[in-house]
C-alpha cells in the first residue's frame, strides 16, 4: 500500500495554495499571447554580456574557487557593505550589521513570517496588496487586518483603528506599490510613522521598484523617516522599520538576491531563521552581484530600465486613453512596474479575463490581491514585459473586449 | 521609543538556536588552525574553468537572457529531466515530475517540515543525526524519537518500537552518514523499509554523499527498494520514500542546487510551499548545472574527488592509528567526507576541543548531533577539506591533546 499522503500533510499545507498569477502566466506562455499579467522585467535589457565578464573577474580572481564553497549565512561581507553605504545616499543610516542578503525578497517575506507570526497574528496591510506576501504568510497562520488605499497610498486616517485591533506588525509597499502603482505621499508616510511609533507597532517596507521612478522627486523611505522620528543619526539603525529591497528588478531576477535592513537585533534572528531555511543564499551570485554593481555599472545600468520602462508606461497609458471605454478609470504610476484598472462596480475582472484570453491578450484579475474579498471589478496591468509595439496591440485587443463586455452587461441590465 | 523586538518575536524563534558548527567555524577561521570541523568541499578541485566554460555556453546561447530570468517553481525541465534519467542508472524508476529542485538541501528538510510537521509531531531519527535537519525541524515544533545506531547503521532491531510512537515519518541517511561516516547495511535497509510499509510511515533519505564511495559495492537506495517492494516499475514513482540529493558535493556548493524525488502529489505540495518561500531557485545556476552536467564532465568529475577524497581519509585513518590513545575508537567511512571518534565513556569532547584550539586544531563535538542529548565523549572529523599534510600535521596535534587529555582524567582518577 502505499503512504496516505493526504493525512500526513500540517495544518498549514491546508492554507497554502497556488498563486492566481503563476497559474495564470501559464496560460499566457503561448508566443502568440501578449500578456501582461506577469511582473517579469524586460529580458531584451539584461546586462547579459556585462554578467559574463563579471562572472569572470570573480572565477578567475584570487580567490575564484571561494565563489563555489559554503560562506556565511548573512551573506557576502563587500555586497552588505556596499549596500549599506548605497542606503546612505537615500539618507539611510546603516552599517554591514544592519544588513542580511536573502535569495530573492520572497525569502525575506518567508522569513519574516518565520520568525514573527504566531498562528491568528494580525497583519495590517494595503488592500489590496502584494499576493505573495499573503502566501508567505498564509503558511504562518496569519490573519489579515486590510487598510483602503487610494491615488496617495494607504488611506492613513483608517490606520489609527487598525493599530487599536493589535497587528504584529505593518505592511506596507510605499513605491509604485505592486500591484496598483500607486505611491505613499510624503504626508501619509510621516504620518505612518509617527502611528507605528506611538502604537508600538514595526513596520515592514516593501520596496522592490523605488529605484524605477520615471517622474517626480525621490520621496524618503519609512526607514529615513523613522531614523529621524527616533532621533537616530548613528550607523547602527535600531528604529521600527524593516526595509526590504532587491537586484531582481535594477540586475536579474533569476539570480535571487536581495537584501533586509533592520535593526541587528532582528537581523540576528532572521540569520538564524535562514540558516535553517537554506544555509545561505549562493555564493557566487553574490560576489558577482557586488562585482557588477560596485564599478558604477549598475547605475548607469538603472537609467537604462528607466528609460525603457518609462516609454512603455507611456505608450500603456496612451493606448489605453485611445481604446479603453469611459467607464473604466486606471493610476498613472511614476515609476515601478504596474498600474491598476477599475472597472465600473458590479463588472467582474475575471469574465473579462476569460473573454481576453480568447482574444489572446492576459492580464491579472485584482480580486486576489485583496486577503479578505472584493475587488472582483480591478485589474492588474504590467508594462515592463513587452514592447511598445505588443503594447499597443494588446490595449487595443482589451480595449476592444471591454467595450464589448461593459456593453453586454449594460445590455442585460437595460433587459431585466 | 524602539520597537521592543523580543516581545514580537513568535514562539517557534525560541526553539531557534545557532548552529553549533558555524559558530565553531568562526573560531577556526584563522588560518594557521588546521580544521577538521566544517563539512567542506575541497576548494582546489572545484571546477572553476568548466564552470565559467559552462557559464559562456548558456549565456551566449540563444536563450541567454532567459537564464537571468523568472522561472518555474518546480525548476529548469531539462535538468529534472536529466535527474530523472540519472536516477534510472541507479534503478529508481521516476520521471521529471517526481523531481523538484531546491536551493540546497537544507532548503528540502525546511520545506519538507513545512508541509509535514505540526507542533509536537514525532520524527523518528537516528542517533546521532544531521545537525541541519534537527535546526530545520526544530523550528516547526518537531519532538525526535532517536534509534541508536553501530557500525552498520540504524539499528532496526529497535525500529519497531519506535515506529509504534506514532512518527510523521523516518528520516535517515543511509551512505557515509553525517556526522558518524556509517553506512546502513543491505539487510538493515530492507528491513527498513519493509518495516516503513508495515506500519504506513514514510521515509525521507537524505544522500548527499552516494556517489561518493571509495571502497566496496553501491548498495540500493531506499527508494529503489520501496519500489521493488510496492512491485512498481513504471516511471511515475508513487510509494514511501522521499528522496533527497544534491549537486552540493559532486559540483560545488555554493551555487545551492540540489533535488528531491518524491510522489508526485508530494512534489505539488512541496512546489506550493516553495512557491512562498523563494519563489524558485536561481535560473542561471539550474541552467550552468544541466550544462555541465549533460556532457559526461561531471562523471569524470565525480572520480576526480573520489581519488582525492579516498586518499585523504586513508592518511587521517592511518594517522589516527599512529596518533591516537588506544582508548579512542573511530569509525571507517566507506565514503563521504566524516568520520566519527568515540573516546571513553565520561570523557568531554567539548573539553578536548577547547585544549585542541589552543594547538590550533579544530574538530566538531558529537553531542549536538544526539536531539535528546547524549553523545558528550564523540567527535566528529571531516576529511575532504585539508591536504594531507595538513591532515598528518593535524591529527599528530590532536593526538598529543588527546593523550594529554585522557592521561590527567585518568592521574585525577588515581588521586581521587
Amino acid at each position: 500500500m502505499h503512504t496516505l499522503w493526504e493525512h500526513r500533510y500540517a495544518q498549514r499545507t491546508e492554507r497554502m495554495s497556488g498563486s492566481a498569477i503563476r497559474e495564470l502566466l501559464k496560460l499566457t506562455e503561448q508566443p502568440d499571447t501578449i500578456s501582461f499579467a506577469g511582473g517579469l522585467p524586460a529580458p531584451e535589457i539584461f546586462p547579459v554580456q556585462e554578467f559574463l565578464a563579471a562572472t569572470e573577474r570573480v572565477l578567475h580572481g584570487e580567490n575564484g574557487a571561494l565563489a563555489l564553497q559554503y560562506s556565511t549565512t548573512d551573506g557576502y561581507r563587500p555586497l552588505r557593505e556596499m549596500i549599506a553605504r548605497h542606503s546612505l545616499r537615500y539618507g539611510i543610516q546603516v552599517n554591514a550589521d544592519n544588513v542580511l542578503i536573502t535569495s530573492g525578497s520572497q525569502q525575506a517575506l518567508d522569513l519574516l513570517g518565520k520568525i514573527f507570526i504566531n498562528r491568528g497574528d494580525r497583519i495590517l496591510v494595503e488592500a489590496p496588496t502584494y499576493l505573495g506576501a499573503l502566501q508567505a504568510w498564509n503558511a504562518y497562520g496569519a490573519e489579515y487586518v486590510p487598510v483602503p488605499m487610494d491615488e496617495n497610498g494607504m488611506n492613513t486616517d483608517e490606520l489609527e483603528q487598525a493599530l487599536r485591533t493589535g497587528p504584529k506588525f505593518i505592511y506596507v509597499l510605499p513605491n509604485f506599490q505592486n500591484p496598483t502603482g500607486v505611491t505613499l505621499s510624503l504626508e501619509r508616510r510621516a504620518r505612518l510613522v509617527e502611528l507605528a511609533e506611538r502604537y508600538g507597532v514595526p513596520i515592514v517596507e516593501d520596496d522592490p521598484y523605488g529605484q524605477l521612478r520615471y517622474e517626480g522627486d525621490h520621496l524618503p523611505s519609512l526607514v529615513n523617516l523613522d531614523a529621524q522620528l527616533q532621533g537616530h543619526c548613528e550607523l547602527n539603525y535600531t528604529g521600527n522599520v524593516i526595509y526590504l529591497s532587491t537586484f531582481s528588478k535594477i540586475l536579474a531576477p533569476g539570480i535571487r538576491v536581495a537584501w533586509v535592513i533592520a535593526p541587528p537585533n532582528v537581523i540576528h534572528k532572521l540569520v538564524l531563521a535562514k540558516q535553517g531555511t537554506d544555509l545561505q543564499t549562493a555564493t557566487l551570485n553574490q560576489m558577482v552581484t557586488f562585482e557588477m554593481a560596485r564599478g558604477g555599472f549598475l547605475d548607469r545600468h538603472i537609467q537604462t530600465i528607466r528609460e525603457v520602462y518609462s516609454a512603455r508606461r507611456d505608450a500603456m497609458l496612451s493606448a489605453m486613453q485611445e481604446h479603453f471605454p469611459h467607464a473604466v478609470h486606471w493610476t498613472k504610476p511614476e515609476g515601478g512596474l504596474f498600474l491598476w484598472g477599475i472597472l465600473p462596480e458590479g463588472e467582474n475582472a475575471r469574465h473579462v479575463l476569460e473573454a481576453a484570453l480568447r482574444e489572446k491578450v492576459a492580464f491579472v484579475p485584482g480580486a486576489p490581491f485583496y486577503p479578505n474579498g472584493r475587488g472582483e471589478n480591478t485589474m492588474r496591468l504590467n508594462f515592463s514585459n513587452m514592447p511598445i509595439v505588443k503594447i499597443h496591440d494588446g490595449i487595443a485587443r482589451l480595449g476592444q473586449v471591454l467595450q464589448r463586455e461593459l456593453g453586454e452587461v449594460e445590455l442585460e441590465e437595460v433587459i431585466a
